[in-house]
């Protein structure tokens, strides 16, 4: 059953899917469940208290849609949206390039401001669109707070606070699929009114569960979104959250009781613990590129993504192969550069359920690959560096102390 | 993380989810995989051969859709017709009333057969609609083959021949949730367009996966239909199946080694074996409630389901009060009645990875509730009935010979 | 893997090894650890604790061996005698003949009294011999509660009466295996100094934890006994005790996990609940032989055990041949009948994490494979007894009230 | 019940228990057994044939005791010795000391021959020891193969060829815990009699099976050694490996579904190619210590372990602070320095199921702790002269060529 075994852990440092935790894995080990009994509502019940709290809202209602991330997106714009209506859009990777196809192929009117990948949003477009719009004509902005291809994180709170300017009723929706869990995200500060995660990404948990936030404004709107939607109606989640059963079609039990223990984990660490956790991965991750003489795809110090580093290689190396050669020589997995940077970047993932040595077993691993690849890499430069910065920062485990 | 726990297994007698053998939930026990290394594809190009021969297709396409049955019917649907388009649909009990519900909102012009809950379809009626539709302006039968709210199946041979005697090209689209890899299906020798179940039922894994297989015709029909479709839309598959890479977006990587897993243990047992123990599963549940003195909410034998019974409690019982006292003191899970057969039937879920003597602890466990409740039962009568035909029809196990 | 697959469930009624429980399978699903770390000991701490409530002991020192029942019975005899010891012990079965060979074998001198396999031990003879031994030559009394090859249960608290009748100071010995945790047993009030069981019988976990607890008498006397031990050394132990690091070598990290979680789930059910429901499915399993016209193997209603029970067949039917047709056919794990009584009772063990529909389950299955043999029951006779005494007797399930 | 909870996987570097690989994990992650049904022996049939390849054995004869390494030194002395024989044993660390200690109690006349900490088997004196005993008074040499707690492996073969040189009959007892399944070890060549391992350790298994195999002679002197046995008896597995169900008293049926795993994974992988990783793991390390200017408590190259290394720290450092740390912060389990070398070595262990990167990571991790605790070891330095080793030796995954 395992095609491809290799001896040891494999070292999973793609942007999503992440490492499951053993307790989370442990949880989800188990038999089906008869959903209409009274112990699955109950369970559900505290799983849509508390994964509240990681979008950091308290008015918002979530929703755990048995999908992807992809039909997460399209449970925010379907809800939200009727056909023809205009949005903004930002394409600045390959995960916001896919959400615009999903927006037009919704027929939605997309406006697009697109970037350079490697660089954020460019937010000086918003403003002066949304300056422009005084009919209101724009109904949404749908921004990627993550752009897991490229490694560039977005500022809501600017996008925020130019809707704000220019008191610009605009629904602000936001994929949050490499964000939510590991970055810094404050739904209600923000004014978000979708946000969503899957649950393969910070969230450690399998692939399954899309987990979508909507605030009271965004419930309102889908009182009267005229776009066509059954599975992804959230109509049909609410009849049944005020029956108390909360459940329109059968769930997974396993995934429910992985969020149960996937989100006592977090609260164990402490969510601020967690965002902290990821800063220091990125922080380290990028100093060792640094010392290995290579570019970071994102290209300002303010796009800098604590999940997911997009490191460029020289034009005589094709960065396929370095994916390829972890996979097959060092039992570690990569991410490729897609799309417009395929071949040119390869991509570290540091987020979800990982700390600071498993990181520091792939730098090194990366070393050896770069040497491989006719790189002229000083070998255990990247891992001095990051150690350097890790040995001042790392604190103690509290459980531990 | 138990919130109710009872000594000693769970009896799950819903119809669906249903148990999941060991060495499925062993295949499952894993952490992530990058799905876009060479071992995920090498994996999944096995399924999406072996799962056509639980359709009995060689010519079929399938799709493994991280969703549940309700999002697999909305994938047969959209994937295949636009809005406006008439079809004809059958409604026999909750489930089928629940696909016409989605065919509605989906915007179709859906001609509804009604019949009786605990009739199967009046294909009488169907063949007077063909036969009077010389315009074709049918474009799709829909179908549940299996009704679980009622436990009727549906003769879809027949369905078949009346298509062919009115020589009428409408696309014939199978709900086969609570049928396929328990009943007898046949897809090619039937001429079924498109066929769907979920992961949760018959195969005997966790919700999760929708599995839905297209003709050939199907898959022509999907060229021009308007319905708008993303997340659903097989040709974003179809695509990633030309590049070997099989996904659009992330599946679940412990499905697709569960998958793997209950197809082994499927042909194991061998696929005729499986559905002859449904006949005898089935069979043994309506002797025992033919000896208890109740009626099955099947109203003939040519409907009688081999996955699901429905039983007719006398009216002065409420059968909610079965199914409560079966969790609350047999640690029992049974079906309840939906909708208007609510409080008049309970269902008893026979299908998956079951074995006679898991049903005879069920019988006898109903046998004590039907006491508890104040229906004069004959204690063990209806276990007797059962044994009396198992004890007959059982085969040795073949690997134990 | 499983060389020899069958559909469903193994129903497992052998007295041992007996199912696990599905929290107690998550919680040992679980990579090693370091056990010198402070983690270890700090769960080692309350498993010692909590250990001694199912031995009803204040007073007793618990070890935790990784061994077999076989290893705690060399455990309490090599820690407390000395070669050449006069012992008295009472053979009634296969199992205290087992204990009575390695008696033998470790050079104790052991005055066997002997009784008619299906009787209890024989207590008279044990008060004349202690009536006569004022000298106080006899050193130990070593009696097995529950003899597993044929169903007896013996009287403890009336061993324990008549050594005090005597004033006789000699140690009082106690094969536990499998009653604790299961029949009613109390170290302290009865004066036990030496008790014992294993991780696989009524605690539910998998074998390799032998389970020894020592009353301060048997301490005091391991520091004067001669036998020759290492591995079984309590005083190893105690060292490590003292240090408060607990293990003498490496001990099964999952074994601890486990027996945390099965204690959990024994004290979550209550003790005395488990106790009673032993003795429901005893009773009822009895009732079942009694309508079959089927003889117990256990001669007395004093003697009746509520783990196991061994039906004696007719003369005409091979009891082997009911085991393996069980195992063939009906995916049932019956016991053999041993050694004396082999070919002429077979045996069901009802103890450890069941409950009433899976008892049922196997009795169907009993009754089948009775007229499988050719003798003549009438189905569902057993169920129907068993049926009318459970119906009254089962309680609600606390937790689901 | 994971009392001290951290992000990430546990980084264990103890020199066992090990890292228990996912499909061993998976195997073992069941419910109990009948092992008296014609499943358990067929399984374990082919696991006293397999096992044997890992001791490089044809003529040897397995046993799987379920017990720890300390049971099985004790059946590999108490089955072959009587009390009061003369043995020659090694003294040069605390595993070698445990043993004798053992032997001792077990009143064997132990000859002992030490060395100082850090050395190997001082082989002379054997010679020496060895060419005086004409008459033949030594029945044993015993002899740990790796010295687990100073990482000093001993030359088996030049054991033999002395032997062999004196024509002396003297059994040759061989600890192979940490050797067995990592270092080269060939029973049959070097005419080894006894032979034994534990689960935990390179066959990275959890704690509970002591596996240990004996020679013909080693058989033939079971029929006369006097030693008082009766759980360690291999006379009562001989027995019923005769009768071809192989089990005198239960055993754990997860150890024996884990071990298939095991072996099948060392096999896919190659005996050999598993020697070879283990010995790029060793070298690997020692580079590391060498760079970071610190002292291998091996004396010599000759005795250099490739399976666990002990490093010297700076006499201002004390070592236990160390793997306090590594735990605390870093959540790394290093091994202890014991007995007579504690305060002043830490352990790591590179045993078992394990990569390099996995390694490399520890020894970032390593690198900090040093810094940490004010030893001025230059970041980078040992991960750079590892890489610089490795990234020349790692060969290509075969599966993934």
């Amino acid at each position: 059953m395992d095609y491809v075994y290799a001896p040891g852990r494999n070292h999973l440092f793609v942007p999503g899917p992440v490492n499951i935790p053993e307790p989370v894995i442990r949880a989800m080990n188990r038999n089906n469940e008869d959903y209409r009994s009274p112990a699955v509502p109950a369970l559900t019940k505290t799983l849509l208290e508390d994964v509240k709290k990681i979008f950091k809202t308290t008015t918002g209602t979530p929703f755990l849609i048995p999908t992807t991330g992809t039909g997460a997106w399209e449970s925010a714009l379907t809800n939200t949206l009727s056909p023809g209506d205009r949005i903004v859009s930002f394409l600045i990777g390959q995960f916001s390039l896919l959400w615009i196809d999903q927006q037009q192929r919704l027929n939605f009117n997309v406006d697009v401001i697109e970037s350079e990948w490697g660089q954020g949003a460019n937010l000086d477009i918003l403003a002066s669109k949304l300056a422009a719009d005084t009919a209101h004509t724009i109904k949404a902005i749908c921004i990627v707070h993550n752009e897991t291809a490229t490694g560039v994180t977005n500022n809501l709170a600017t996008v925020r606070k130019i809707l704000d300017h220019y008191r610009h009723p605009a629904l602000f929706l936001v994929d949050g699929v490499s964000s939510i869990c590991a970055l810094d995200f404050r739904m209600d500060e923000w004014g978000v009114d979708v946000a969503l995660t899957g649950s393969q990404k910070a969230l450690s948990l399998p692939t399954g569960m899309g987990i979508v936030c909507a605030s009271p404004k965004a419930l309102e709107a889908s009182k009267s979104a005229k776009s066509v939607r059954v599975f992804f109606d959230w109509n049909d989640y609410l009849k049944f959250y005020k029956l108390g059963t909360f459940w329109p079609y059968t769930p997974s039990i396993q995934l429910l009781y992985g969020l149960r223990a996937a989100l006592d984990l977090i609260f164990e660490e402490g969510l601020e613990n967690v965002i902290e956790r990821h800063s220091r991965l990125g922080k380290a991750t990028r100093l060792a590129v640094e010392a290995w003489g290579l570019k970071n795809c994102t290209q300002k110090e303010e796009w800098f993504s604590d999940t997911v580093t997009a490191v460029v290689v020289p034009p005589y190396i094709d960065s396929s192969e370095i994916v390829r050669r972890a996979w097959k020589r060092y039992n570690l997995s990569l991410g490729l550069g897609l799309n417009k940077v395929a071949g040119k970047v390869f991509r570290i993932g540091h987020l979800g359920n990982l700390n600071e040595l498993q990181l520091l077993g792939c730098l090194a691993g990366v070393e050896m690959i770069l040497k491989d690849v006719g790189y002229p890499v000083k070998l255990g430069s990247g891992v001095a560096a990051a150690c350097a910065y890790l040995q001042n920062n790392i604190p103690l485990i509290p459980s531990r102390i």
